[in-house]
């Protein structure tokens, strides 16, 4: 798969791009940009605007952060995101995710995925209990 | 919605659908069916293939069982399934989520698919970092 | 569920879409026109192509109607979509669709969706003898 | 696409795991393992789950193989899943089906996902006839 | 369908969360807040960063606002969320959508799913012209 | 990616095709055929209702053509289908979309899954006002 916009490198970028790299690099305590982030500064809104709200959503608070790789992983999964799987395989293993954990995650999405079509299949109404 | 086949209750039901439902009721330490299994008890091998599935799936193991029921959530929430997000928002509840753990899990099921959709319409190459 | 536009009764029907509501109810053997045609007539052009393109492949050939019709429907679930789902577990029962039958088109689709994420989970290259 | 795990091949294979195996190439009167089964060996009870349903699944019933096939043939399209085309249209082909059949299936699974989106987008009341 | 949390009204809201809705009415000029904000008002971090997001891109920019309502509404049409369209046919109206607009716009939907599917049902390699 | 069945080239079709093929030359005022269209070839019935259909839909009327072609790339994006990314943002191009533009158009397909999600993850009626 190829890039439909070229990737913005540190050294071509420009001082608004290069500010919001530095951010990731110091947040995240990494000395590289992924590429995601170097197509995204194709457009520098895009861009800032993103990683402000992927900064606030993915730090620990009432979940770890082990627990929202693990979700972020689980709906790239389910959608079929190459990218977002690659990238968040390697984001969850590095939040300890182990590979036991990761047979777990894949039997239950496969799961969720093979029970959310009898529901719908079924069109079977909500219980009273669960509104 | 109503539901394509009727539902099978407890007293309509065969010996070999009973047995489901009393491991169901046993295992879950509950005294009531929800509907999915009364739906796919019309037919008795998809109950019984089902439940074993999920039985063994979602028990306690490498992940807790709250980590296990909000990935269920997030991704029937991903595919719009209205039941499964009812009946698994009481079963992640059930299990531990609060409040705020619900504002996290939408918020990463949220960006999640947003930035899904970054990669795939930039056709971002996966890193040789995250192969 | 209410419909954003009105639903056009064949009584206040213009004779282009009238037309069509003809062509559906001699074709079909029908004496009555279903919401989703009447949901398109506001816009002919749609009414009149989605009917054409309708006809000519919900029509026996390689494939017989029983066939074409789980095809549908198995889409129609996978994609949660509740008219469609409704309509077509009508259209199969129609052209000989069992419960039995219904039951096994449910598990296919469940586990096809289970294993697509499988497969999109691990990543799994294409084996030699599949291309 | 690379996996992202390795994929197990007999000669490194558990007892357990040579097991399925050996079950799977019974069964399926075939000398070799496709790559799906390899990467899910790396978590032994999703390989032997996933193969005691689809051993239970795929296999003649009220619905012949060909149709069965061809419906996960059609799920796998219409979830964009590409390992699952390429072995299901596989698996359809040994089981029967011709190119005119496979012309006719596409035809219909692009037909179904358009209406469904025509379903959904004018948000069509389900008629009473369909209840 | 009914609501998981309650609708937070303006009349119970805390001051954090009057602000927001003080600037979504500001904003779009009009005096009622939609069950959208009320909800996400649960969980005030999502309230505000999803309407700042919303905010900048919600507004005249490269694209007119006629044209935005318009993707989105074609996105949500697509996924199948039945809230985000019956809210952004709305909006697209509000922004001058016509009938005869949404008419194509629903036939541009229907044809971009139906060779979505011919392109991954056929596993068409990308022509160099587009790469 | 490679072909499940092989490419139709002009020099190797049938006069079916080629009037096909000719028309879609002489209506786009291309000199080629891109690979969508030589896929489709294998079954004429698909390729002449297929061509049928987008040649009506895909022309000026109450939207213009950069309008249509980028409703057609944000569900394509929205779908994740590679090759429908890259025909359409080509497509989308040459009838006038600025890097501007496709900077906008992804941010509203993010942000539209995004809230889509969010509608369904909180099961949000209705407003009064939207029906």
């Amino acid at each position: 798969m190829s890039t439909t916009l070229k990737l913005i490198e540190y050294a071509d970028a420009s001082p608004e791009v290069r500010a919001v790299y530095d951010d990731i690099m110091a947040t995240r305590k990494v000395d590289w940009i992924n590429n995601f982030w170097k197509a995204l500064a194709n457009h520098p809104d895009n861009l800032r605007r993103t990683w402000e709200s992927i900064k606030q959503i993915m730090a620990p608070g009432a979940l770890d952060m082990r627990t929202k790789e693990m979700i972020y992983l689980a709906v790239s999964i389910s959608n079929g995101c190459e990218y977002c799987i690659a990238s968040h395989t390697a984001g969850a293993r590095k939040a300890g995710m182990t590979d036991a954990m990761l047979g777990e995650l894949l039997a239950v999405v496969g799961m969720a995925n093979e029970t959310n079509r009898f529901s719908d299949g079924y069109r079977i109404e909500v219980d009273e209990r669960f509104k």
